[in-house]
C-alpha cells in the first residue's frame, strides 16, 4: 500500500477540530510538532484516537486469527482509513473487506491488493470499472457476493474480465443472501453458465440473523459449511484454486473460529480458505461492541475502546442541564448515545464524570442531564465514550492519533 | 465570495457515486460534459440535488424576507456548501449563520463577510483565531451568542479583538440561552465590563421550545423583543450602531415575521436590524420539513424538496423484501426513514414506487418491505425521498446538481 502521501496533505478548514494556527502545515509537519490535544491549539469538539488502544486491538485480532488458522480481511467500511488498512495488513491480514464499489475504489487508490466485497454488485458502471482494474493488475485479487440468478446475469452482462464470486448465504428474516439451498444451487448454476464469473466459495454475515445466540449462530455457520460441501460435491468449484468459507463480524468471531476449526479438509476437493471479516474491533467502543464482543467473557483476549470525543460545555442555562458543543455531526447516535467519562477543567485537572448523562442530541449540540453536585462549569471539556465505530469514523476526515498522555503523534485520514 | 476554485478540483475516489471513468477530470470539466445521472457512468448510491427546486427555494425565501423587511442569514450548517452560500448571498442574504467555530473557518476560507454564530463560543484557541481574523479584515462582520457571565468572561480572556455579541434568550426546558430576564441583565452587565465585547442585540431559536405552537412561539418571540427593549432602556446597547433581533428556523419563520413586523422602531434608541436564520429551506425535504414548513398552509409561498437519493436493488432474497445499496452512510435517519418515490428500471422506464416502504437501515443497506405485486427487480434504481437536509448534506462531499431531465449541470461541494 502507498499511504505516505497522506502526510503531505495540508491542514486547513476542511478538517474540523484541528488547530487553526496549523493552517498550511502538512499533516506530517503538524504530527512532528507533538502537540497536546488539550492545549496544543485543537478546537472542540475534537475526536481522539488512542494510539496504544489501537495497537492493542490490532495485535489482539492478529493473535486470535493466527491461533485459529483464520485468514483475516477486516471490514474496511468501519474506518475507511487507508493508514489503518496498512497497519491491519502489516498485522498479518490477508486483505480488506468492502461494502460498496465506492469502497473498492478507495482501497485501490491506496494499493490494497486483496479485496473481499461482502455485498452484491450489479451496477454496470462500477462493474466496467472493476473489469478494467482487474485487467490492468494481474495481482489484484477480488471476490464478491452473489445471491440471485438475476444478479449473476446483470454482473455477467456488464463485466469484461473474470470475477470471483461466492454464494452469499442469508437466513429467513435476515438481510441479503440466499434463504435456502435450492436457490444457492440455482445461483451456482447461473455462475457456471456465466462467461465472466467463477464460483470460489460460500460466505455470509451472521450479524444479520434475526435471532442471534451461540446456538443460532453456530447452526447457521454449520449450514454455510454444509452448503459449500454440497456445492463442491456437485462440482461447482471446478475452476477454483481453493474454496472460500467466510463469515464473522465483531460480535461472533469465536463461533466462526469454532465452526471453521471443525471443518475437515478431507471433505473438500480443494484447499479450504477460511476468512474472517470483523471490522469494529479496530477501535472497539464504549457501547454496542463493548457489550457484544466475545472477548473478556466468552473467549480469551481483550479489546480497548480507542475513541474519545472531547466536547466543551458551552452553556449551563438551568439547573440540571449542561449543553456541549458536539452533536449529530460529531458523535454516533444509532446504537446508543455518547457517555460522559471524564471532565477536564481549563486548568487541566481531570476527574471522572459522575452524575452526567447525555439525554439528547441536536445537529451541533449534546444535552447533558446533571445530577445535583455534578460540578460542571461552562468551559470544561467533557470526554465522551462512544457507541459504534462505523458511525464515528464517518463524521471525521482527519483524526488525531494520541498517546496515553494526550500527545498527538499522527493523524488518520478517512474517505467517506 | 470566491468559490470558482471548487470547479478546478479533481474527481477521484474521494467522491462516492461519481463516474469512475471521470477520474482525473476537474469538476468543471465533468459538469461541462452534461452527463445524465442515469446512464452517464454515475454509480449507486448517488445523491441528486434538483437545480430547479433549489432555485425555486432560494427565490421563495428571498421574496418572503423582502416582503417582511427581514434581513436573512440562512443557517449554513445545513449544507456547509460555499457554492450554496454564494447563491444565497446573490439572492439578497445579508450573511450566513454558523453553529461552530469550525463552520466560521470554512465560511472565511471562501470569503463570507458577514457571519452570525448562533452559538456560544468559549474555546480559547478558536477565539484567538477569530481575533486574528477580525483584526486582519476590517470588513468582516461577526456576531455571536452569549448566555452566561462565565461564558462572557472566558471569551473576554481569550479575545484580543472586539467581538459583537447578542444575549441568547432560551426558555425553560429548551437548549442554550438565558431562561429569564434577570440572568439576561447579569450577562449584559458582564459584557459591559468586558474589554473585548460589545452587546448589539438579543437572539434565540424558537425551534428548541419544549412545546411549539403558534401561541408559544409568538409569546416567546414577544419576550425576545421585550428583553431587547428593556436592555436598550438600561443603556446596554450604548456602543451599538443598530440593535439586532434574530430568531427563526425553517418551521416558524411566519411567526418571526409577524412579531418582528409589529416591532415599533420608536421603542428603540437605535435602528432595529431584524435577522431571520432559516437553513433547511434551501433543499427542503420530503419528511420533517415538508410537515413543518409554514408555507403551503399557514402563509403564501411554497418550497420544493430538492434531494433525491438513487439507490439500487441489489437483492430480493425473500418475498416481501428488497435490499438497496444505500444505508446510514448515505441517507438521513434521525427524523424519519427515507421514502421510496419512484422505481426506474434498467431500460429507463420510471413509475411511482407503490407498495414499498423502507423499514430499516444498516450502515450500507436499506431494507424495503414490499407489498405483493410491487414488481421490483434486482438492478432497479429506486429514488428515495429524504427527511432532514442537515443530515443528508453531511453524508456527501460532492453532490450532482441535476436538471429536471436528469442532466448533471454542476456539482456542489460540502465541507463537514
Amino acid at each position: 500500500m502507498h499511504v505516505d502521501g497522506l502526510s503531505e496533505e495540508r491542514i486547513d478548514h476542511r478538517f474540523k477540530g484541528l488547530p487553526p494556527d496549523a493552517e498550511g502545515l502538512t499533516v506530517g509537519e503538524l504530527a512532528a510538532e507533538r502537540r497536546s490535544i488539550f492545549d496544543g491549539g485543537f478546537t472542540t469538539p475534537v475526536l481522539a484516537l488512542s494510539a496504544p488502544a489501537l495497537e492493542h486491538n490490532l495485535a489482539q485480532l492478529e493473535e486470535y486469527c493466527a491461533k485459529h488458522g483464520l485468514a483475516f480481511a477486516p471490514h474496511g467500511k468501519t474506518s475507511m482509513a487507508p493508514q489503518l488498512f496498512a497497519r491491519q495488513l502489516a498485522h498479518g491480514c490477508w486483505g480488506i473487506t468492502a461494502a460498496t464499489a465506492g469502497h473498492v475504489r478507495v482501497y485501490r487508490a491506496f494499493g490494497v491488493q486483496r479485496i473481499f466485497l461482502a455485498n452484491e454488485l450489479v451496477d454496470a458502471a462500477a462493474l466496467r470499472w472493476l473489469s478494467d482494474e482487474l485487467a490492468a493488475d494481474p495481482d489484484f485479487r477480488f471476490v464478491a457476493y452473489v445471491d440471485s440468478v438475476r444478479g449473476v446475469e446483470l454482473m455477467d452482462a456488464a463485466l469484461t474480465h473474470r470475477v470471483d464470486v461466492v454464494v452469499e448465504l442469508g437466513a429467513p428474516g435476515a438481510r441479503t443472501g440466499v434463504r435456502d439451498e435450492a436457490v444457492a444451487h440455482q445461483v451456482a448454476e447461473a455462475v457456471a453458465a456465466a462467461r465472466h464469473l467463477r464460483l470460489v466459495g460460500v460466505a455470509g454475515y451472521e450479524g444479520e440473523l434475526p435471532v442471534k445466540t451461540e446456538e443460532t449462530v453456530t447452526a447457521w455457520l454449520r449450514q454455510l459449511v454444509a452448503l459449500a460441501r454440497e456445492l463442491d460435491a456437485r462440482g461447482r468449484f471446478a475452476e477454483a484454486d481453493e474454496i472460500v468459507l467466510s463469515a464473522g463480524g465483531s460480535a461472533w468471531f469465536d463461533s466462526v473460529a469454532q465452526v471453521f476449526d471443525a471443518v475437515d479438509a478431507d471433505d473438500f476437493s480443494r484447499p479450504v480458505f477460511k476468512l474472517l471479516r470483523s471490522g469494529a474491533y479496530v477501535t472497539h467502543d464504549d457501547g454496542h461492541y463493548r457489550r457484544s464482543t466475545p472477548f473478556h467473557e466468552r473467549v480469551a483476549g481483550s479489546l480497548r475502546p480507542a475513541f474519545r470525543l472531547w466536547a466543551q460545555v458551552v452553556s449551563q442555562p438551568e439547573p440540571g442541564l449542561a449543553v456541549l458543543n458536539a452533536g449529530k455531526r460529531d458523535v454516533p447516535y444509532d446504537l446508543g448515545l455518547p457517555v460522559p467519562q471524564v471532565v477536564r477543567t481549563l486548568s487541566g485537572a481531570e476527574r471522572a464524570a459522575a452524575g452526567m448523562r447525555v439525554v439528547k442530541l441536536a445537529d451541533q449540540h449534546a444535552f447533558v442531564e446533571l445530577d445535583e453536585g455534578a460540578g460542571v462549569e461552562v468551559g470544561d471539556w467533557v470526554g465522551l465514550g462512544l457507541s459504534h465505530p462505523c458511525t464515528t469514523f464517518d463524521k471525521w476526515q482527519l483524526i488525531p492519533l494520541v498517546a496515553e498522555d494526550g500527545t498527538v503523534v499522527d493523524f488518520v485520514r478517512t474517505f467517506f
